[in-house]
């Protein structure tokens, strides 16, 4: 088979399952967990229902895939807001605002579906990824005096992505600031 | 029926429901929430499967009626720290400490039975009871200058219940309490 035919294969398969995880989640969100088929999913994409089969073999699947998207997109995200910040204390600043940013709009999920989305190893390894970027630029910014050395930089980021998990109950981007204000200024050097 | 009639049946219904959920909470913790039936709580609590079903209808609702249980005692002891503690920010620093350190104490659930515990009404009033308790304690604390004052009391509870969630994954005590020093530090007053 010619390259420029297995490359044209492989962009066609990623814009059907990418069709299909838009597709989904936006049905899951009208509908609630249990109210989807495999069936409307494969006519709201637009595919035969065995096209559908060939790639996930149930709507949970399909929907584990979505988020695991979603948690790339975001960690690709931080990374460049990382990337293009300079200064330790700034870098810090800036990522833990993307992050509290990205949480607040985070749609709320129903107890079960959380259940279900939360279980997979995919979110545990980003969330341990997460911790480590996050104690890295805690580190750098404890290396230059802008952050507390009393307590371990473990430590110190367990407690950062718990505060800043309050971001998901806030509406409006000050309220976010706010709260980005309050958790740095628990890691900051005592005075 | 005599009053200490009544009272002693009163007592006995009283002592075969906390009988009821400690022997479920056990089972549940050993053998997971799908490996529990009726009759091995009825044969554990030492009573009859229909005695057992006048009190409930199933596993779930004795194990919603067990964790109701655990958050009751969890806010009693609470206002008995705030109680007996003098000065605001004292008894801001005690009463945090003591709900970290049961934070700390809670075993962690699979998440389909934390997702079964955390729907119910219950649980839902007793956080915002145990949100307006902390908010009106950083108010006082706010009062005497103790606490910040540029941001309100409601999003300074807020960060703070969130950032203490983090001694869920805190093992020892040392711990807990550079959990409640950080956390106090973001509410300090800024210098």
């Amino acid at each position: 088979m010619p390259k420029i035919w297995s490359e044209t294969i492989a962009a066609h398969r990623d814009a059907v399952r990418d069709a299909t995880l838009d597709a989904t989640a936006a049905l899951v969100a009208e509908h609630g967990l249990t109210g989807v088929t495999m069936s409307q999913i494969a006519k709201s994409t637009g595919i035969g229902r065995a096209t559908l089969y060939r790639h996930f073999p149930d709507v949970e699947a399909i929907l584990r895939a979505w988020h695991d998207r979603q948690i790339d997109d975001h960690l690709r995200r931080l990374l460049e807001i990382r990337d293009r910040t300079p200064g330790p204390l700034n870098r810090l600043e800036a990522v833990l605002t993307g992050y509290a940013t990205a949480t607040s709009h985070r749609r709320a999920h129903d107890p079960r579906l959380n259940a279900l989305l939360h279980s997979g190893e995919h979110v545990a390894a980003a969330h341990e990824h997460l911790r480590e970027f996050v104690r890295d630029l805690i580190a750098d910014a404890a290396g230059t005096g802008d952050v507390r050395r009393d307590i371990p930089p473990d430590e110190l980021a367990t407690y950062t992505l718990h505060a800043l998990s309050a971001a998901s109950t806030l509406d409006t981007p000050s309220a976010v600031e706010r709260l980005v204000t309050l958790t740095l200024s628990g890691l900051r050097a005592p005075a």
